[in-house]
């Protein structure tokens, strides 16, 4: 008899619930018991863990972040709370965990493999800095709110020559600016992959205006490292504000900032992010039926494939350059 | 030196501008001249081209519909005019077309490729009957639109049972009323491919009364055969009025009916949709530059794939099986 | 001591979350005890009632539907039921009554308030039919749903003329019909208020034509008398393939219908509906502080308005002439 | 016979299209010519005016921004090219000028109607800042925004206490954060018509994560003066950034900041907007065709009101007094 632990660990994200809902749904059908887990390792660790039953899975399709709750911890953690997580486990007569999450719950996942503790990560992050799956559930959604967002700047054109900046999430990675940027026509997109001297972007800017171009609008990842200076307020850089200064100091261009922050965290998934969350989650429980664990479910080249959580750790999720390259078409 | 006409053909879909757009700014980058068809292979035969330029294609990317028109004709149109639409094309120096569009115009891209009129496809249509590609251009826009209605009827409970029906496009497949309503959550999606009793559905609809959920949404496609009578109104079958007749005379379940119509088609592209636009318009750009001809440009497991016309006409574009089992699950 | 029962009664509508949440906190607010009936008056006479909490209204105020749940029974219901429901009220010791709801709703409270049972009504309801109030609680969401349907079949043009038919809500008034119309850009709004013969809207539509517009959208709201027969499908009229049917018989237009149903009564309130729903929610507890009963709560010119529901139920809301007027130069 | 030249200026607004699309549709049924004039005043002054069409506004009703295009200038400006103005308007022969904007349009207007050129004003600004209107075309959308950024951000919640502070426009007023703050349940608002120590929003923010909420979502204007310091990046000031490092350093609390910026003018307007703008543009050609001059057109109690533009330019249009003392209740 199967008995599985769910939980949604990490940074929230569009689309754990319905993630949630199919593993639950997929279980019931099989016959297996499924537990839900409280607020992700942490709760774990404190036991918090309950039976799940089909009212708990009603209805929650649509809703954005986690019914259970979240916490991101790093794999120390687990390490540390090795035996009280196992002890809570084997207590509720666990047979696997299917843990829902981002980088950081993949992380921990690899620890409990490492230590036989059977488990199965569902990729679930607005990063998509997950190896072993073309896209992570929520991407498609976090994207989307870009996108809105710029579709709104567009219409709100002016007589005289503006830039708007547009920060987005990504300290390591231009994967929601470059995606984002694209679906939202931006004029430039400054990812860390690809730092550019501020020059060079001061001058394309100038030239659109020549052109006359109403306006331009530049999507900028949070870490993009912007060469001037780095400002930070409340312990944190903003790069949007940065390279506003930088432009600032080097163009008489009027600018403006948004910071999108958590809004791209938030919201309904996307029809994207549903039907793979269904589909891995359900993917995940019939994993665990054919006995797999230490694997990370995902979707490549539109087919489910399981990657070994040793590899899916040790491995970046690159952005493919040949979309780089494409990108470069558009602006 | 090349000079591509581009054109949209058959009925309109979400995502035929970007595709557009992406068309055009590939174009420019190599240099080569675009020119745009008015209202598609009739405006062709009637000779409505004219060169494009950067402004042409300024703002267009969120645009629903298509800024140059569009019309469905059948291969016999291609047949007859076939001198007509050589003449045009011959006179304005145009050395490949590249056709925006649905199954139809596929068919007739056949027919030019069978008459040595070079030409390259780009696959948008919200249908997703397409063979060469997993998903057609708008499609996602499509089923999003079905999933954004199914969450509007979830957040309307009653007190009393109610069943909801849904009619959704799909005369002959049930790409959307599947996909719509499994990212919809729908309790049950009867598609043409697998039609089922009017009793099952009935025993269905009262099992979950007798559970105690307040009310059940049944997705349908158009092109369901409702078995005990066809209504038709102004020609025309009303599978979602047939399925509350048929329901009606076996139940006495209260039933209410939503036909989406042409909403289905409309609206600005989801992401998804402009990013298989912008990425496919480059790609058939780039296959017009290697020479390539009588092709669709398709996306086969996120990679750019190359499909013959004569193969991409003579085959369907069947849901995959696994997909259709898996969403059992759900209902 | 105040002990208030809330309730949300009649079909539902966006915003009746927003107006318990605006009576609790406001509650809460002046030490008052606030309980909950389930399923509008059916769950009360079951005496289902239960005391609320902060907790209870956490998080409810962009969520469609009720989560009380609701009911529509008619006044004669009440006047059965008078003792079984006083009964209740009084094991609870609820001092006044606050009912959010329809025009069946303000019925029944008429009842109630006949009969010395303490009560304040709050108009919520999406088809705006309730005298004392400007607007009442759910009917911009309403439009806004209408309004949103018609942009999208604006983005989908076609190259021959095409008639799109768009049947809204409302049995015996146009309030839906003509205020989304008019705010989608209808070509024409066929409401019960002002019925046209059928040939007069078939030369409409062919002027159009004539005048190379694209296509026309025709909203007709679902109990427009369409003159030539009317259909019914499952017990019910169809309205817009009534009008379908007789434009068909008599021009050779391409007709498409669109039946927006119980879309209508869902999604999330708009912002619009929401500051009404917390100002009316607020002015009914201010109004139970003032001892006052018997009336309903409304916004009159911008200013809380208290109407006797003695009125409230014998006088019908008439859209007003002047917006009647205003609408035909928009077609 | 009248000739009237139409205008947007000022900074742009969701709505602006729907007053030129109803200024336009009212003057065709009367008879009148109607010019649009590029860019606003400084189009003006260039004589950048054209006669308009059917075909102009077709299809603009949904589009945010202004199709003519706007500018913004001070009523010196007038002043300075006042004999220009007046020769440029006396060569198309035009008897009245309807000038569409923000209060800085309103300001040139009264210079208009101060040297005796006829004009009308319909307000159309997200600030709501015009005296002699309810609401200004746009606050609405405005508002919109902001409370659907505010249920994104509410529908990601952590374990930890996170308090999200979401910096909304206003540099001299809190209408937009008072309003769109209360639409989205923001747990609290700060603006400047109110300023409070931050020891009173950290003792509030305090309470509420000892009372278990998952977290805080702060509304602030950007002109809300933080006490501490007020930092300013690329010369303006960031009263989002600077409440955060404010918060930062007397709490421990984990802070986020979102910036909507420029997203708040843009967007499709929404209903109410679209409504507000039919009928003003539909009175202001009303007033011209009694006559009227020197007025500005708003509604006041759900009426068509004219004021005085030496009246609406002297007086502030200030947040009433119940509402503020509502917006109390929630938080």
């Amino acid at each position: 008899m199967r008995r599985i632990a769910v939980m949604t660990a990490g940074a929230d994200a569009p689309g754990m619930n319905a993630a949630i809902r199919s593993v639950a749904r997929r279980s019931f059908e099989l016959g297996y018991d499924v537990l839900m887990v409280r607020d992700g390792f942490e709760g774990l660790v404190r036991g918090e863990i309950e039976i799940m039953n089909k009212k708990t899975v009603s209805g929650i399709l649509p809703l954005g972040g986690s019914i259970f709750g979240s916490s991101r911890v790093s794999s120390e953690f687990a390490v540390q709370n090795l035996e009280k997580i196992r002890s809570v486990l084997e207590s509720n007569s666990i047979t696997t965990s299917i843990i829902i999450g981002d980088r950081s719950a993949v992380a921990v996942a690899a620890v409990f493999d490492a230590n036989s503790i059977p488990c199965v990560v569902v990729p679930n992050t607005i990063d998509n800095d997950i190896f072993g799956t073309d896209f992570s559930i929520g991407f498609d959604s976090a994207i989307t709110t870009i996108s809105d967002a710029l579709d709104k700047l567009h219409s709100t054109a002016s007589a005289h020559h503006r830039v708007m900046i547009v920060e987005v999430m990504g300290r390591q990675s231009g994967w929601l600016a470059l995606y984002g940027g694209l679906a939202g026509g931006a004029d430039f997109i400054a990812i860390p992959e690809q730092p550019v001297p501020i020059e060079t972007l001061a001058t394309h800017l100038k030239q659109r205006k020549e052109e006359g171009k109403d306006f331009s609008i530049v999507v900028v990842a949070e870490g993009y490292p912007v060469a001037t200076h780095e400002p930070t307020v409340a312990g944190r850089p903003v790069a949007g504000y940065g390279l506003a200064e930088a432009l600032a100091s080097t163009t008489n261009l009027s600018i403006r900032v948004t910071v999108l922050g958590y809004l791209q965290r938030g919201g309904s998934p996307t029809v994207f992010d549903r039907l793979l969350a269904t589909r891995l989650g359900l993917a995940a429980v019939n994993a665990v039926r054919e006995g797999k664990s230490g694997i990370l479910v995902g979707e490549v080249g539109q087919r489910i494939a399981f990657t070994d959580l040793k590899e899916a750790t040790s491995q970046p999720h690159v952005i493919p350059a040949d979309i780089v390259l494409e990108a470069k078409t558009f602006y």
